[in-house]
């Protein structure tokens, strides 16, 4: 996607500082162990709704932290168990620490990857920070079951789901975006074990097994609405009821940003463009729930 | 139902006193302000996926409180914002303080509506406290939108539906069990609007509209799983279409039972009897969300 290489940087601070520098694009594998974020920011007529949304979808739409006041783009409040405000992205300027950012005035898309939004952030302004799917796969890699698109460098493939996401104000109507990844009938069940920990980056799967396809709503697995589509090993489309490639369906940080476009809000709203997130502070194992 | 006539209490304690002294039946309309709880008692090894298990669903599963230790009946670990384990319910005994209750032994029922589960409670149970929807019908009466089932003396109508429970650990296949209040199609933003601060005890609905009834996968809104069914100001079944008499659904704190009983779970289990819930220490004041 990017023409910059990505990296190898040691940490979130330098993940930002990069981003910030325009010295990165894409934060795929930036700063491994570091958690990264999926960026919302609204109107803040917006925010209590939004953050409503999040605490009542919990697994699609993980809040991890939001401006600590309206208009702050460099303090921040943190919805993380056990984990300071402060302590979530030292000396974060929201404006500027993603790789590159969207634009939406009045639902219509202005702006696309833009290096900054210094220019459109305003003091009616309200960040909030999402959880993402990379952490997980992390685990999952290590446990030696990494996802494949991983494996083939793909983009994980991702579809609109009928499940309901419960309302929340002005936020109404909405349903899960889910991610996929494929696996042997077999591993399941320790899919779902070394992805539980995780809740606050979607934790384990919500749906899995062939049958699953179509009582989410999804047509046809082969056919994404984002992402690329799922392949095997050999990099074929799927066959249905292959038991060496079944269906695993995750929360989706896509999610919160669907109901927000859903919600045709008026104004101006920012986010990070696709897969170029905020590398936080915070590390996957400061979030790990010890059960 | 109950035979003895529920008596007016001033609080939280003195309604627990009153259970304990099997003095009342029904907490319907007990100690007004105070919140009532649902509960759910397990052996240990299932206590991480049922409280994993509601963190994910918030909205029909919303959890109050939990036993502070494997083996604990009066102590407990708040899980409010805000309020502290010892502020719950000051003094409880979970092994009595409901007027009645229930217990399961490997998925079958073996006492019903019994006094106490005091010999039933081993060293190696935990119990989880429930938030139920008295609050906020309290709140909607007062706003001038009394429930329909209050204002007539009836049970509020509930249904199965095919909203997916966010599975967890042993918990997996579960769907969202809601209750359902008619009101005026001109008054549901109202109804929305007045629930919405009430996170703790289901919040605002999670479908409305007669396109909802079949949306959510209820055959007949007359035909209820639970409660009784749901009735016209005249006392008449409902007429799909109706605007005065619009299905309003809200999760329901059977919603979690259902998934313990899906579960199939070994060991005893134990619950308070249908309505006959304990009632704590916390205002509703207290967990009302201020945006």
């Amino acid at each position: 996607m990017g023409s910059i290489a990505t990296p190898a940087l040691p940490d979130g601070l330098a993940a930002r500082q990069a981003a910030r520098d325009n010295a990165i694009l894409s934060t795929s594998g930036v700063a491994p162990g570091y958690l990264q974020a999926n960026l919302i920011v609204l109107p803040s007529r917006y925010a209590s709704d939004f953050r409503l949304l999040c605490k009542r979808n919990p697994v699609p739409c993980p809040l991890l932290a939001e401006s600590v006041d309206v208009g702050s783009f460099d303090n921040l409040k943190s919805w993380i168990d056990g984990v300071a405000g402060d302590s979530v992205a030292r000396g974060i300027d929201i404006r500027k620490d993603a790789p590159r950012f969207m634009v939406y005035k009045d639902g219509q898309l202005v702006k696309s990857k833009c290096e900054d939004v210094v220019g459109e952030w305003t003091e009616d302004h309200v960040a909030f920070l999402i959880g993402c799917s990379y952490s997980f796969e992390t685990a999952l890699a290590e446990a030696g079951l990494p996802p494949r698109h991983m494996v083939l460098g793909r983009v994980v493939p991702m579809y609109r789901t009928n499940i309901r996401l419960c309302p929340a104000g002005a936020f109404t109507g909405g349903t899960y975006v889910v991610s996929m990844r494929p696996y042997k009938k077999a591993d399941i069940e320790k899919v779902r074990d070394v992805t539980r920990p995780y809740v606050t980056t979607h934790g384990e799967p919500v749906a899995w097994g062939w049958d699953a396809v179509k009582a989410l709503g999804i047509d046809n697995v082969n056919k994404v609405n984002w992402g690329e589509p799922p392949v095997t090993e050999n990099g074929e489309p799927l066959t249905h009821g292959d038991e060496d490639n079944v269906p695993v369906f995750f929360g989706c940080g896509v999610t919160p940003q669907e109901a927000v476009m859903r919600a045709n809000l008026s104004g101006t709203i920012m986010g990070h463009a696709p897969g170029h997130m905020i590398v936080l502070d915070v590390m996957d194992e400061d979030v790990i729930q010890k059960s």
